[in-house]
């Protein structure tokens, strides 16, 4: 059962039918936002319903836009742990500080979340083949929901990309094409057979599903918090559909009367070297213009130019949150630290969201005893030649 | 709460005290195997009990041998999800196809069900210091546990090991020795610093509970069937404790009241390039010679020489089983059957296990309606270098 109705432009407000495929507005260019009716949700579910279902994020059913049940494609995705740290807390002498590892989704990223939603919508509306410009773990991801639901999927990957990242789409099956060129060359690559195949494009925001899949981290972060939102939450931010993400789910969380309104600060972390957000917020836009020459480890936090920037924006600032710029060898010491207090091997946004809580502490950003949430986005297994 | 009462010896049955730390038998040499109060547990220990319990393998704390709660070192391992394929059954035209999937275990493999209970007893006994030789998931797996625990982890791993497993090891906080040697002269080693330092060694049935670790995959697949057991188990058998940890479980069940005495046939698979059990199997006899000249593309089947092996041989035998052999060609095409299908990125030892289900299905030796559990045992993701 589910109360989605429509999808309404996150800019123009433009509303469109549920049952179609749509990507970005027709209007206005922006990205489309699902929403629910939230008054019968209200009524009919309850947070008590999820006590007995599996730990995945399919146990929000009803607040997710997949009406049809046998179109969900799951491969037990999301309901990831959220740690208490111990070892790190002492080291860093701070008691409240929490990890949510994401690396244990399925292809060992938070993309699982998003791809799962995009794919078990479009395998419910007849999609037949996907496409995806990625230069990372969006692809796999989309890869292996693509097998699972029976899609043809076709990737478009700039040909430096580190090799784990190509394996995996092979493995699953995709079509790789590997581009001499940026991730921009890819997205028109991806573009053109978009337009001659009618191959449906699930790059970020650019289908309205994504972040209904990203939400339920926010969802997730309640449900295990025992429904108080943390103080802050730190998010390495490249697309920003996570972010963008859970702070809608909190809203739709309030409407069912499951939160108050008690909010966490929103925390954008980038990297020195392509941190467009960070500019954007610190120079008071409601855009953010293009970051040229991007440069970083993170590959996660290489995205120069995000379709959702005023969404990004526009959270970070309703929240009274703050953006940060980490440099990548701080990146890098934080991601090993993270590996040898708690035992989790981080990717490098992981160790990101760490040197930003740092810098935030030292700054008394970050207050003493309040409960921060550090999001660990992925695995170090793809980004193994980082450490090489 | 834990019923473990004390250890016994697998081959002779000399008895062992719980409360202090052992290695192999003292008067044999084989393995020890961890006993319960049986008929305590089965009085107090319902199935009906699990329902409310997290997805991970504590869920069976009353049959695993921690006994202070505190000692339990978790990063939510364990109940991994067991998938009905569809996409892979309908292409086989064979309907009871299951695979169990342990590639999402934290360090992306099985081998953390093992080290999390090894360590975590370990823990409870107060060791701060483990040592394990290993050419693959297990150091992964041994460092996870070990920085989590505040203990001291040294792994020693031949040179030519992939770049990913050496990788995260070091980025989980161990110290790496590289061997210019075999996995025997790792070791000899790791030997050295157990006797020099009293380091504990964690390989493989050399310590007592990584097998009460693995044998959770065993009360899953009956939990996660109904507890009806399946008709097969197809086990990808390195050093076997797996197997041999699930046919505990199943004795245990069965005493516990859970299950009936209907039990599965049990497979060991091995490549054709180191095939040990098979040639025992096959010869009948009670040990198994050692391999001369071990080499297959799935590290985790290249084990010479099992310290279980007799304990491997005795389930094969009790459960009308059978013990295979696949080349690493036909491992690499499962792999990616797997892949293409069912959006798992598996590792060839999962490969591994649906060559020999196709084998054994061409033999008739599986029949038709047969209900039959593939155990992937990891992610290819640090098997990358296969693909590329």
């Amino acid at each position: 059962m589910s109360y989605f109705t429509h999808l309404e432009c996150g800019y123009c407000g433009k509303k469109y039918d549920s049952d179609k495929i749509w990507n970005l507005c027709t209007s206005c260019g922006k990205p489309l936002l699902a929403r629910y009716d939230l008054v019968k949700a209200k009524n009919n579910f309850k947070k008590e319903m999820l006590k007995e279902r599996p730990e995945n994020l399919w146990r929000y059913s009803e607040m997710l836009p997949v009406k049809n049940p046998s179109a969900k494609i799951s491969l037990n995705e999301g309901f990831t742990p959220l740690y208490r740290t111990e070892n790190l807390a002492k080291e860093l002498d701070y008691e409240n500080l929490f990890i949510k590892d994401e690396g244990v989704n399925p292809t060992t990223s938070f993309k699982a979340r998003g791809l799962c939603m995009a794919i078990s919508k479009a395998h419910e509306l007849g999609v037949k083949e996907v496409s995806i410009p990625s230069a990372g773990n969006a692809a796999g991801a989309m890869s292996a929901y693509a097998a699972l639901a029976g899609m043809k999927a076709f990737v478009f990957m700039p040909k430096d990309v580190p090799a784990p990242f190509i394996v995996e789409c092979k493995a699953l099956g995709a079509e790789v094409t590997l581009i001499d060129g940026l991730i921009t060359d890819c997205g028109k690559a991806a573009a053109e057979g978009v337009k001659k195949s009618g191959r449906f494009d699930v790059s970020t925001l650019k289908e309205p599903y994504r972040i209904e899949g990203k939400k339920t981290m926010g969802y997730e972060i309640a449900e295990q918090m025992n429904w108080e939102l943390p103080d802050v939450v730190i998010y390495p931010t490249g697309g920003g559909t996570g972010l963008v993400g859970m702070w809608k789910a909190f809203s739709e969380m309030e409407a069912l009367g499951w939160i108050g309104s008690k909010r966490p600060r929103m925390v954008t972390v980038q990297s020195t070297g392509c941190a467009p957000m960070v500019r954007a917020f610190e120079q008071n836009t409601e855009f953010a213009e293009p970051w040229q020459g991007a440069k970083t480890i993170a590959d996660g936090l290489r995205v120069p130019a995000a379709v959702g920037d005023f969404l990004i924006l526009r959270a970070l600032r309703e929240s009274n949150g703050i953006a940060v710029a980490v440099p990548d060898e701080d990146i890098l010491e934080n991601t090993n630290l993270i590996g040898r207090t708690q035992g989790i091997f981080a990717a490098p946004e992981g160790g990101a969201t760490l040197a930003a809580f740092k810098k935030l502490r030292k700054d008394n950003w970050i207050k003493d005893c309040e409960k921060v949430v550090l999001f660990n986005t992925g695995s170090g297994y793809k980004y193994f030649n980082l450490w090489s």
